[in-house]
C-alpha cells in the first residue's frame, strides 16, 4: 500500500509517498504562496503530486492535512485563518480531478494524532490524545480507535480548554485558554512579561525556542516560563485524562523540540492534577516524527480510509 | 421490547419495566441496606426484579445503573465509594443467575446520558453531553452515537474537569474540580462561606435546595452562590463544547431541579466561554426525566445492547 501524504502549510506544501511501514519512498516540496489565490495553490500542489505519483507506481490514495476548519466528509476547507479567501473551497475534489487519485482531507491536528497511531509512538493504541504546540495549540483525539470529530466536525479544539478562567485573553475571544500559555506565542509573551524580575537572564529575542533553550541551560527566566507553561499543560492534561481515560498522550509541534526538560515538567504537573485511580493508566511522550509529522499525519488519513 | 431498568442507589434500589416508547409498565422499590453486605443486596435486588418479571411478560433484558467504577464488559463493580467492601464484585452475573435474564451493568452517569438519548431531551441526537449535579458531579458523553468509555472504562469523569487550578481541594485530591463548585455539597459550602457578607439572607440550613430556592426568591446570598456555580459550569461546558462539539448538553441530578434560574445562568456563562464558531452549534437543557432518570438510564443501557 502506498499513500501520498500532503502537508499543507502557510509557507510550504510538503509531500511524500509513504508505505504502510512508514517508509518514505519519494518526497517533494513547493512554496504555498497563499497570496496567489486558491486556484494557483491547487495547481502547484497537483503538479508536485503528479510528479511524485509518476515517479513511484501504485499510489492508491492521497491524504491532505490542512489547517483550519475542515469538512472531512465533503473534502472542503470551510475556512482557515492563514488562508484568506478560502471559504468553503472544495480542495479534495480539485486535487482528485487533476491527479486522478482519490483524496481524503482532514484537519492537520486530527492528522497529527492519526499519524502517531499509524507511524509514531501511539502505534497499536486505541485511545490517544495528540497535542501540537506550535504558533497555536492544536489537538486531536482517538477514542475507542476512532477519531473524535464532533457533530459538525469541529471538535477536539484542545487548545481552547480553559486552564484559568481569569487568564489571558485568547485570540478566540475567551480568557485563559491553554493556547494562551503553551503555544510558541504564549511562551514568548510570558518571557517578556517576566523579564524584569530576571535581569540576569541571557534571553534576547524571546522566541519560544530561545526561551526553552535557556531553560535547559538553567537560565532562571527560562525556567520560570517553562514552569508556568508546564503547569498549564498539566491542568489541561489532567482534565483530558479524566475525560478520555487515554492510554497515551503524544505532544508534538515545534515547541516539543524542547525535549526532556519540557516532558519531565509536563509529567510532573500532570500527575499533580490526576486522580489516583488514573495513575498508571496513561503515558505522556513527545512525538518523534517531528519534522515529518505533517506528512505522516496526512498519509495516515489515507491509510485509515483504505483500511476501514 | 421490554427492559427492566434497575437504579442502584446508596439508600434505595428503584426499578421498573420500561418499553421502547418510554412507558413504565410496572415498578418496584426496595431498600439497599448496604451494611448487610453484597450477598444480601443481590438477593433483595433479584427478588424485587423477579416479582416484576413475573408480573409483566416478555422482559428480554435487565439494565443496571450503578455508582462507582464499573467494568461494563464483565459486569463487575470494581469499587464504589458508598458501597464499602464491594471490590470487583460480579453484580451482573449474580443477578443474571437468579433472574435468568441477561444483564448489562453500567456506571450511573453513563446510564444517565444514554437515558437522555433514548427517552429524554436528547432523543435522536448522536453527540450528547450529560452532566448530573448531585452530591457529586457525574458525567457521560455520547460522541458519534457511541458512549465514550475510555481505555479502562473510567472516562467521562466530567466532575473532575479543573475549572480553577487554584480552587478548592476536591475529594479526588485535585484542586478546583467542577465538583467542588457545582455539586450539592459545593453549593452548600459556598453558601456558608459567603454568609457573613449577606447578613440579611434568610438561608438557614444551607442545603443546595434551600440555596437555589432562595436565589429564585431574590435572596442575595442565594444569587451570589448561583452566580459562582454557574460560572464554574460555564467554564467547564465551554471547554467541553470545544472538545466534543456536541449538539446538546443535558443537565440532570437533584440540583437541576432549581430549574430556569439555574439554566439561564448556565447558558449565559457558557456562551461567554465558547468561541464564536461554536455559537449556535449546541443547546443546553435540563433533564425532564428527573425522578425516574436513574430507571430510564438503566433501561436504556439494555435497549442500546439489544439494538447493537
Amino acid at each position: 500500500m502506498k499513500v501520498l501524504g500532503i502537508d499543507l502549510g502557510g509557507t510550504n506544501i510538503a509531500m511524500a509517498i509513504v508505505n504502510e511501514n512508514g517508509e518514505i519512498l519519494a518526497r517533494n516540496k513547493v512554496e504555498t504562496k497563499v497570496h496567489e489565490g486558491f486556484a494557483r495553490v491547487v495547481e502547484r500542489m497537483s503538479d508536485a503530486a503528479i510528479e511524485l505519483i509518476e515517479k513511484v507506481n501504485g499510489v492508491s490514495k492521497i491524504g491532505i492535512g490542512s489547517p483550519g476548519s475542515i469538512d472531512h466528509e465533503n473534502g472542503i476547507v470551510r475556512f482557515s485563518p492563514n488562508f484568506p479567501g478560502w471559504i468553503n473551497v472544495p480542495l479534495a475534489e480539485e486535487i482528485e480531478k487533476r491527479t486522478k487519485v482519490n483524496v481524503s482531507l482532514e484537519n492537520d491536528a486530527n492528522a497529527f494524532v492519526m499519524g502517531e497511531k499509524w507511524f509514531g509512538k501511539a502505534k497499536g493504541y486505541t485511545d490517544i490524545i495528540g497535542i501540537t504546540l506550535g504558533t497555536g495549540v492544536g489537538g486531536g483525539v482517538i477514542t475507542g480507535g476512532k477519531l473524535l470529530r464532533g457533530h459538525d466536525g469541529i471538535g477536539a479544539e484542545l487548545g481552547h480548554i480553559i486552564v484559568d478562567p481569569n487568564g489571558y485573553p485568547c485570540g478566540c475571544g475567551n480568557h485563559g485558554c491553554l493556547e494562551t500559555m503553551a503555544s510558541a506565542t504564549g511562551i514568548s509573551r510570558l518571557a517578556k512579561e517576566w523579564k524584569e524580575r530576571y535581569p540576569e537572564s541571557t534571553i534576547k529575542n524571546f522566541s519560544a525556542k530561545e526561551v526553552m533553550d535557556a531553560a535547559r541551560m538553567g537560565d532562571q527566566l527560562g525556567v520560570k516560563v517553562l514552569e508556568i507553561v508546564s503547569q498549564s499543560l498539566g491542568t489541561a492534561l489532567g482534565s483530558l485524562i479524566h475525560i478520555f481515560n487515554p492510554q497515551i498522550i503524544v505532544i508534538g509541534g515545534g515547541v516539543s523540540r524542547a525535549g526532556d526538560i519540557l516532558l519531565s515538567n509536563v509529567k510532573k504537573y500532570t500527575r499533580e492534577n490526576v486522580m489516583r485511580s488514573f495513575w498508571n493508566t496513561y503515558e505522556i511522550v513527545l512525538s518523534d516524527l517531528v519534522d515529518d509529522a505533517g506528512i505522516f499525519g496526512a498519509a495516515s488519513i489515507g491509510f485509515e480510509e483504505i483500511e476501514s
